[in-house]
């Protein structure tokens, strides 16, 4: 058995936290790490993650996640706001990253960013939220793989008022906006939902192949 | 440095495969069991995924992919489609599943469908379209990081005609809709993006700790 898919299996959407417990410095900054390694259209990481701590900002977000007690028991809530505007500035950021990581003259790129450009510039903004917003589901991902590769628990959750949470954090002012949170941390023992049978679709229904 | 981090460095999207490779029944098994293994909203997995070796197939839809030579040079294509309708009979197969697989009686399971019918039934049809859409991108994340867990090379692609995937592997009909797509393989020795640096976002610029 493969280590990754051991650590999948070891893995659930941890509903009770040990709020006694945090993580290490090392073991978030893994999982940071993992984050900031998630593959993205053209590479473009069209968002901008929040990584909270802090008890007051989390009792107000609580307050805009139906009361979910893990938004504070958890040792961090992690908020990926997805960037709800992309104009050329955005390409030309990233070229300028691509030319300085590369070694290369950022004119070499130019034919390349006039294919970003032309092909998401003229997008309307409900699509390019709907685009950016789909990067951090994979940027999310790695977040729950990274956290269960060093057995740190984690709970995905779309279930909070993204406007709420936008108000809180000052998002819309930054173009930004809360697409989905993960918290992390480690279970409490009287999380009963640790000792639940995964349920999946059988490999029959899930898959065709051809 | 963690196994999985180390992963995450080594994979890229590769732009050319050599297409005289291909991954064995192990290889795809532990892609397949790691997508089978995403976790998504409530648990629901509101899509379906093709996994695709027919030559015929694949050059119909490289056609429908700007030509990009990954889809017939890679060993498979998988084609991530979200289910474009979800209705109580989705969220009633789900619970007959978790009965099955928990061994719990089927009506203990009442309150909490009837709270994911409340809340997902009544969504208009763009709005679950979205979301199922969304859960292909976790699922998505996970087939990159298992192929990277034991160095098959992976390719994540949005670059291709979703109607004519649809009408192609005749989706539509089906209530699903081409997501995402990846091709998975082994890199051609003369794929030259595989020497280049990988280009991310500086910690800075990607987080904000609070």
């Amino acid at each position: 058995m493969n280590n990754y898919i051991d650590s999948l299996q070891w893995r659930y959407a941890t509903k009770k936290f040990d709020s006694s417990k945090k993580l290490t410095k090392d073991q978030l900054n893994t999982i940071l790490d993992a984050v900031q390694l998630s593959a993205s259209s053209y590479g473009l990481q069209p968002y901008h993650v929040f990584v909270i701590s802090d008890n007051e900002i989390r009792e107000k977000l609580q307050a805009a996640s139906w009361g979910q007690t893990q938004i504070t028991e958890s040792s961090h809530l992690v908020v990926f706001a997805n960037q709800t505007t992309f104009n050329d500035s955005h390409v030309d950021d990233y070229l300028t990253n691509v030319a300085l990581t590369r070694k290369l003259p950022e004119n070499s790129l130019q034919e390349y960013g006039d294919f970003m450009k032309s092909n998401l510039t003229p997008l309307p903004d409900d699509i390019k939220n709907i685009w950016s917003s789909k990067q951090t589901y994979l940027a999310l991902g790695n977040l729950l793989s990274a956290a269960a590769s060093i057995q740190v628990d984690a709970c995905p959750m779309e279930g909070f008022d993204a406007e709420e949470y936008n108000k809180i954090l000052g998002l819309t002012d930054k173009n930004l906006n809360a697409s989905v949170v993960a918290t992390i941390g480690f279970r409490s023992e009287n999380d009963e939902t640790q000792h639940y049978k995964k349920v999946r679709k059988s490999k029959e229904n899930l898959f065709t192949q051809l």
